[in-house]
């Protein structure tokens, strides 16, 4: 790197790119000014720049940390209207009539797949999640795995995959057995030993909820490692059962009724982004 | 927002900002002036200012198109000594001698699973396959997903992901059986007919390789759908066999060896990230 001085518009740009690149991950104020050669004292002052910056423009938050353990972090966060309008585009994604499937089944794997809506819809569960300070993020393979891996990229914990079968190459491990709504038989999951520290807090991610029997599954397999849940959140919900197994959740849609015949999808965004089901 | 003017300093921010946190997703000119209140040609000025900041600090490229349906885009890189510090301290974590198995086998759930690792390591097999233009990345269920979702998002193309049985709620499906040389048994991967269009190019992506049958399974996948595949790329892959069936590939750790009694693992990065087996 050359030794030419960095103009602080130049600085602002670093900075961004760097705590923009690693959502939710403290950097302290030394690494940040290290690579720039200016003084942390000058960072600050940059990091006081970009924060009403990123306010005005709706690009999420920055945390700065005080003392000597001080730095920065970038929470990606944003406004309400910008939701609104990303779970309506979602929405109408969703109505596609070639997305209803023999058995009035809705085909939605490229949705929850695709790391532009996975990454999109990760960033929401994690601003409506983080207040409730989940340490983890779990889900059971397969659909979940890239909603939840954005979620935990977002909130900046580590992901937790439940397996329907207990691995040997994932060593010794936790089996549950629970039942399945959606296939009305009794299924297993399980999780390695070695994954999920007790006095965890795990919010649970997935693509579909029905009536939550999954989801109370995932709920008491945390609850064999001594872990709290946070709660559950998930891309699509049925409206029927109003009441689920796994409570509080949060749905971005809210799924009413598939027409086989007529290929019609009746839907409905949910506005509300508090989660359902509280005690 | 408020009308006040926007300085350059904070213009720089803003467009790094929304760059970065969409990575190969093409912003045409007014998408990126709008919000600022600026015109195109502004917008353009900043662009060619930001390319050279990018390139001298490693923060990757920027990528602007001329024309009518002129814009920019962002895409992930990093300097090769950046990559190789990023593989030693891989490697370092891997060697743990607690990630040692019963049966020899190596816990690296953890690690392939890890947001944070996942996108290092996504972002390097971006950066090494795309100059063969992959349109698509396909892994198979489970361990390879987070993987595979990072390095589909630093490529901006879309994520398939091979069940292991097919699902009726996927609809129609393409499925194909393949010797398993982990488990020495056939097994059976599918994929839904609609998720591939002819004349796509897979980047199949995996963590872990020891034969090739996995991989070599999912190239036959794709060739189902007359796609052609760019190769394979893997977090790790052992020594032995030294000749796979899934050519050309790349893998980051090379495994030599685990011993059970000392849980001493004998590895080494990859320091040579062109992939090997080319015809």
């Amino acid at each position: 790197m050359s030794r030419v001085e960095v103009g602080r518009a130049e600085r602002l740009a670093v900075l961004t790119a760097r705590l923009v690149a690693h959502p939710s991950q403290l950097f302290r104020l030394e690494e940040l000014a290290g690579p720039l050669g200016v003084a942390r004292s000058t960072v600050s002052e940059d990091l006081a720049t970009l924060g009403p910056v990123f306010a005005r423009f709706g690009l999420g938050r920055i945390e700065t940390l005080q003392g000597a353990r001080g730095g920065a972090r970038y929470l990606p966060e944003q406004p309400a209207d910008a939701t609104s309008r990303m779970l309506a585009q979602l929405g109408a994604a969703v109505k596609e009539p070639a997305r209803v499937l023999p058995g009035g089944f809705l085909y939605l794997t490229d949705l929850v797949c695709s790391p532009v809506w996975a990454a999109r819809l990760g960033q929401i569960f994690a601003q409506a999640w983080r207040p409730a300070g989940p340490t983890h993020v779990l889900t059971v393979e397969t659909k979940g795995i890239p909603l939840a891996l954005m979620t935990a990229r977002s909130l900046g914990v580590p992901l937790l995959i439940a397996r329907r079968d207990a691995r040997v190459t994932e060593g010794p491990a936790v089996s549950i057995t629970y039942l399945s709504g959606t296939t009305g038989r009794v299924q297993a999951m399980s999780l390695p030993r070695r994954a999920l520290p007790p006095g965890s807090a795990v919010l649970i991610v997935d693509d579909f909820m029905r009536g939550g029997g999954t989801a109370k599954g995932l709920i008491d397999l945390a609850g064999e490692f001594g872990a709290k849940v946070s709660g559950v959140a998930v891309a699509v919900a049925t409206a029927t059962p109003a009441v689920k197994r796994a409570n509080p959740y949060l749905a971005l849609l809210v799924l009413n009724r598939v027409d086989e015949g007529t290929r019609w999808v009746d839907l409905e965004p949910n506005l509300d982004l508090t989660p359902a089901g509280l005690p």
